[in-house]
């Protein structure tokens, strides 16, 4: 389940880094609709968690989740809700479906750790937030472009460290491989999926958000396109770009798209360059295109040096290890929840902005 | 004359490649106030054109450009406008007064070649057209940051042999080295050099427009900021992006900065990646940051392959040639004048229609 040429199956591994004692903090599954939901449980317990059930409809998924983590029992989703033992729930469910169940999970006193995107609309947002207030539960999001990724990590701390001076600008490129004919058919449905602004672009903003310093933005541009998959597709977007402005001056660019190339070793050249006063930095993430198979480059050229750092292996994920110190300990050490909805309202602030494009003229032919 | 680590007297010289007989194409140079015009005279010299007279007002750069090649023999503007004998003039004059420059050149009937950015308001632009229609003399631009990138050459190639399929995007990123002090006044005046989205815009535009084949264009969001320089230079532009919709449903993003940092070997982290529908191409124009301080590389991604291209000394610059075959023969292989204008045009929109971003909260420190 560490499919590198499948970004929907894509679950990094990382080193174990336990934050709890055995028993400490114990979670459960709902919702195995996106293979992300590999990810989030080989984070958790590399940290230290405990996973104790799981729980999907679908037979075929839940025995294929049990194979990779024998110790996940099955059970009822009511039983998982009612289970005062349980810290925290995980879901990948389809993304329409995540906010109304991480409010009836925060509801049941449990925090809640949601696939990406989490939330598909602005009332979903509007109940995400009133469930946090009232329920001094978490509603976390798996942005596993950063969180998962250690040159992002690793970018993050120099950017810290003041290594490029104030940051300017984030870009951020996003493609992915569409894997056809795998996908489900509520990948197509932007009722379903939250449209690509949304489901990919929360990864984007969040991103931005967090190179930047910016704790809230404006939209100043969005657009989508279905160039390709208008006939076989018509509710898809298969290319989407945004610009943002945020509240410290600083501004995003970020393109999402569906088109990776099948000669490209891994599921997506995901990239992003951050501009600051004094120097910027180029994260390769997920292979060195044309120069070296492995993950995690980071380029840093700043007014005393160039250099390429391989980041894979530096850092680990340190993310898992502070949400659940945060669950325990009711503190911010990976993220504020306002942090969160902000990265996600703007991603939907986003997709309700866009323009259309025209795709091509003439047809995709 | 071939500084790598200063763009404004970057002059890339190429292989010989003689298009015309000796003495069938002269040429000479009015105004040396960028160094562009070094570049500008060797791509002219490597085809075959033969450089006759040199004026500038001041003295010391008329005396560098001689030292360079003692073939040029210093002349008054007029007997170089009066001169029958010289089928084109070549001018790196302050940007605002390079388009009347070329009006006279055309009038005068001969050919005019224009460093970037040649036009700096839509009603000189009017007047350059009125111009090139009535003396059937062409109004070329020197657009270097692809008629003088090897990479750029190769990569339309590869883009023209359909090895990415149909382009949806070009993205371009063109960062400049501001090399203080050895900047000249006109230099932070947006009254003389035009604004950052023409003077380095028009770069990025041209390559939109020739890698994706549009033949116009929609401005649909442009910006521009002054981070940095706001109490030293109060009207220059030290950052500015900018989106496009062409005619043809592709569309363009391109950020434009000041800010190459004194760690990188060259004087920008020239890029260009270009997205289409079965591949993309990323050209890492002057440098391959903390790979390797050679230029020209191509980075190819498609269904079939990865390839890194090293495009340096493959494709020399045929647009010298072409252009002086342009010239004498009434084509318009190089490009067509209307595709110069266009691109000059929507550099001129962006700017005229872009916004100004406020800075950093709470001012630059």
């Amino acid at each position: 389940m560490s499919d590198r040429a499948d970004g929907m199956n894509y679950a990094p591994k990382g080193k174990r880094n336990l934050v709890v004692k055995p028993g400490e903090f114990v979670f459960s599954v709902i919702g195995l609709d996106h293979g992300h939901i590999f990810g989030m449980t080989n984070g958790l317990l590399e940290a230290g968690a405990v996973l104790k059930n799981v729980h999907d409809p679908d037979k075929k998924k839940v025995a294929q989740f049990i194979d990779t983590y024998p110790q996940a029992k099955y059970a009822r989703r009511e039983d998982i809700l009612n289970d005062a033992g349980i810290h925290l729930v995980a879901s990948a469910v389809v993304p329409c479906d995540r906010c109304d169940l991480g409010v009836e999970v925060m509801r049941a006193g449990k925090h809640y750790f949601a696939d990406k995107p989490p939330i598909t609309s602005l009332d979903q947002l509007v109940r995400a937030r009133a469930a946090a207030a009232h329920t001094g539960r978490r509603f976390v999001v798996y942005f596993s472009e950063r969180l998962h990724v250690e040159s992002a990590v690793y970018a993050g701390e120099l950017v810290q460290a003041g290594e490029i001076g104030k940051v300017i600008q984030v870009i951020g490129l996003g493609p992915h491989r569409i894997n056809l004919p795998s996908r489900p058919p509520w990948f197509f449905d932007k009722s379903k999926y939250g449209g690509l602004l949304v489901d990919v672009g929360c990864h984007q903003i969040e991103q931005y958000l967090f190179f930047s310093g910016a704790t809230d933005a404006t939209v100043t541009s969005a657009q989508w396109a279905n160039y390709s998959y208008a006939d076989a597709y018509p509710l898809f977007e298969d290319f989407a770009d945004c610009n943002l402005l945020g509240d410290n001056g600083t501004t995003n660019y970020f393109r999402i798209d569906w088109y990776t190339p099948e000669g490209l070793g891994v599921w997506g050249d995901g990239r992003t360059v951050i501009l600051g006063t004094e120097g910027y930095l180029e994260l390769r993430k997920y292979i060195d295109v044309g120069r070296s198979a492995t993950s995690d480059h980071v380029y840093l050229v700043n007014n005393r040096r160039q250099e390429h750092i391989e980041a894979a292996g530096t850092t680990g994920f340190p993310f898992f290890g502070q949400l659940i110190r945060d669950c325990l300990n009711g503190t911010s050490t990976s993220m504020t929840q306002e942090y969160i909805f902000k990265a996600v309202e703007l991603s939907l602030l986003a997709r309700d902005r866009a323009t259309r494009l025209p795709g091509f003229a003439g047809g995709a032919k």
